[in-house]
């Protein structure tokens, strides 16, 4: 396989970095290629502006408004984006499968990391595509269909908190947006998330565990489940997008999408 | 009311930015006090690093490894966080109501504020704080208890997708990370948020509407009846944090939290 690994803390010298190391042993090991972006260490620009659509004077009117949507496509199909987006955009083309790890802060990814879809994942290269029936291209399918996406993400809270009825909100609906949103949105599978709890007081012994649960996870890489999305093309949604009364009957919110 | 109202879209000329006036110039109606953050006008830094926590002298050990929740409570009980953060937290405690007023992107807030939450609402500050008998302040409670959070948010897709069975999520479950997760978190109550759907393709009537709508949200600030979410300390939670099973019996998932 070819792992590309969005490696999203400020500190190498963390739980996290050594998860990240222990994670690219276990894919030479397993014979896997990977590529790494260490999204701090890189300087990554987190924050969409008018300097990702390429020199003022490639714009059409540079000094008009500036439509974020419109002219993030229109660079990327005249190859005017900047050159840090491209690269992104290059690995992502390379890659079968995305691992992002990153701590949960305010129970989503750093802004560093979010920048990074913000500024990379756009239209039409991430999505915004239409088939041959003219239908879009999304949820299932879209510019990334193919490839699986797994979150790694290290929690400061227990468990128990993140679970069915947890306080925090069960970790999969929470992290709604990155999963359905960004992964399936744009046709990527995405794996159940592997997530490392109570991160902040972890005991010697807890790291060893959450190391040996990581080898594991990635040692099934290929091979593990992806969380069973609908498709937006499979039949289950009407034409104003909302899920058709026999599937999931009666129910409501996040959670009738799977 | 004194409403702080955080702007993140880098387009002054675009629906969002005349929302804003709209917005402002509807509180001066009413009376109320406003300040605005309008996070690219000022070049809000968005990823948090070493930088954020004072000179590195300051650090007990600056070449080691770095804790950014504890540094950023330490730097804080010190009041050596950087300027920009300092700022941020004394116009939050000035306010008694915060907008924060974005395009919606992946589902949610862009990079830039992002990671306004991720570097202002510190261990200390936002958060972490105890009660009299001991009990952590949180989910209700907590440094920003008493203040109201409202979303002002510009979609691109249509409304149907967001509803109950839509299927982009329905769109409070969606948010949860912020509304929740943040908000509440803090001790903000959140407002029901208010969305402008098709927002890339408005008519002039749409957004004559659409203003119209803004005005009546604002009007109703202090009177709209927060989502009913549950308080970690009220009794609804076991010791794990997880809900007991007289609440929302038999459901799980972000819902049952309201």
């Amino acid at each position: 396989m070819k792992v590309l690994w969005i490696f999203a803390h400020p500190e190498q010298r963390s739980l996290a970095g050594s998860l990240l190391a222990e994670g690219l042993r276990t894919l030479e090991a397993l014979g896997h290629e990977h590529r790494v972006c260490d999204l701090y260490a890189m300087g990554w620009k987190a924050v969409v502006d008018a300097d990702d659509f390429g020199p003022e004077g490639s714009r059409a009117a540079p000094r008009d408004r500036l439509f974020v949507g419109a002219e993030q496509e229109r660079a990327y199909e005249e190859g005017q984006l900047s050159a840090d987006i491209r690269a992104e955009q290059e690995k992502i083309t390379w890659a079968d499968t995305l691992v992002f790890q990153f701590p949960l802060w305010w129970f989503g990814p750093p802004a560093i990391l979010k920048g990074w879809f913000d500024r990379v994942l756009v239209q039409g290269f991430g999505f915004g595509l239409k088939g041959p029936d003219g239908r879009t291209l999304r949820y299932g399918e879209g510019g990334l269909a193919g490839k699986r996406a797994l979150v790694v993400t290290s929690v400061g809270a227990r468990e128990s908190g993140f679970g069915p009825r947890g306080i925090h909100g069960q970790l999969d609906e929470v992290l709604f947006p990155l999963l359905h949103g960004t992964f399936w949105y744009t046709g990527m599978a995405a794996l159940p998330p592997f997530a490392v709890y109570g991160a902040d007081r972890l005991s010697r012994a807890g790291h060893a565990r959450s190391a040996q649960a990581l080898r594991e996870r990635l040692r099934a890489l290929e091979t593990t489940p992806p969380l069973p999305f609908r498709h937006e093309n499979g039949g289950a949604y009407d034409e104003d997008l909302v899920l058709r009364p026999q599937f999931a009957p009666g129910l409501s919110g996040v959670g009738v999408h799977r």
